[in-house]
């Protein structure tokens, strides 16, 4: 099972070349990843973050096709791999079926002083959920 | 060899953890590419962009250690690869001595049409130079 | 009548006071400007920039209270006066009644060498549809 | 007196249409206050963010000719009023002597809790000073 998520390539995303400036995909990943939490886990954002995080440690993306001004992409978010305090995530983007990037992440749950904490419960089995159901 | 660029964490880098959000931190790579680009090829990187780019095909980054507002960084970027219109370069952010995040990314050459079209022989000849002395 | 759109404010948005920084509410209000040309007037964004632009030539914005993450901004937007080539505009942002932030701003449309250009007809009509309906 | 703060316009500032995108203007007016608390008033604006901040009340702008990547911009800051915890400045950016923005804004000194707090006797002192000297 993934998550999806719906995004214009705006103005605002584009370089003097017409193209989506790169850094700006890390903001849409980072959208994804909240309305992941907002939307697929049902536990806001905002509330992660009120005693801690849940920090990217490490990423890795492919550019495999340039996007341009008023493309509708699409965002997939599938959880991967649930360590005791990590995540595993792949997100991709396509537009009409073409792939823009797929990127590979790590996001490590942390307390209010910044050290990795285990998944509590009931996210925990949320999480395993998805997994499950994303290799189903 | 590998060429240096001075970062202050700013107030802008910073999310409400009180750390580098790390969207920001693709942007302060891409400033350093720029000044490479300016200072360590002497090619501004305004006229690579006249009639084409250098989009960033791939990246990989680690981050290693959370920085925050008032950090003074040091990012250093060193060519590793040089292909027909490729290149490959791995940069390293430290604040006193501490690594913060090490990526590494390929770049492409591209024409005002798109499409990957191979390095200038000047550009060549100073891309194998920073390469070599990177090697020595 | 107004155009309105919901934002949510996300994390990317904030500092580390837990506010939104207010350079985003830029790009909101440019999100917002984007959207109304999609969705109210009907001429996808993109498209007036295929050969020009509406750049914003003077904004003024009083941030009346601070947003935190996971608040429900609606902003609206009216259009205020038409010129020859000039939109006034007023982009207000209320959280549960609450104002953020009230912005008055002016657009100019240009053409693809950067000079101000009359809007044409279609577009016209349909601003002054809407400026009407505002005062109504 | 007027603090100065050089700015390279970079490929990250620019839009589609080759221009900076305004709201990457306010990112540089945000560093250029930054820079002048750091170096004009030497108080560290990290240290102001240890318990509160100086958040921007208002601001006005005018953009009064477009940069284009690779413009050497000048930003200026001239402090213009100082009141119990605000303090309006102004804000002007040229390239070559032709001015590209002119900002008028007024920030306000919080504590901990958000609320307006008095600016303390050393700062005051500096400020004044710097008001002075730009009266003169």
């Amino acid at each position: 099972m993934r998550f999806t998520m719906p995004q214009k390539v705006k103005f605002k995303h584009c370089d003097p070349a017409g193209i989506v400036f790169y850094p700006r995909y890390f903001e849409m990943i980072n959208d994804c990843v909240e309305a992941f939490f907002d939307e697929g886990l049902e536990v806001p954002f905002e509330e992660v973050h009120r005693n801690g995080g849940v920090p990217t440690a490490e990423i890795s993306v492919q550019f495999t096709a340039p996007s341009r001004h008023g493309d509708r992409l699409e965002l997939s978010l599938t959880p991967t791999r649930l360590g005791r305090s990590s995540l595993g995530i792949r997100t991709e983007a396509t537009c009409d079926g073409e792939r823009r990037f797929v990127a590979t992440s790590t996001l490590v749950l942390i307390d209010g002083q910044g050290k990795s904490t285990p998944w509590p419960d009931h996210l925990r089995a949320k999480l395993r959920g998805w997994i499950q159901q994303a290799a189903a």
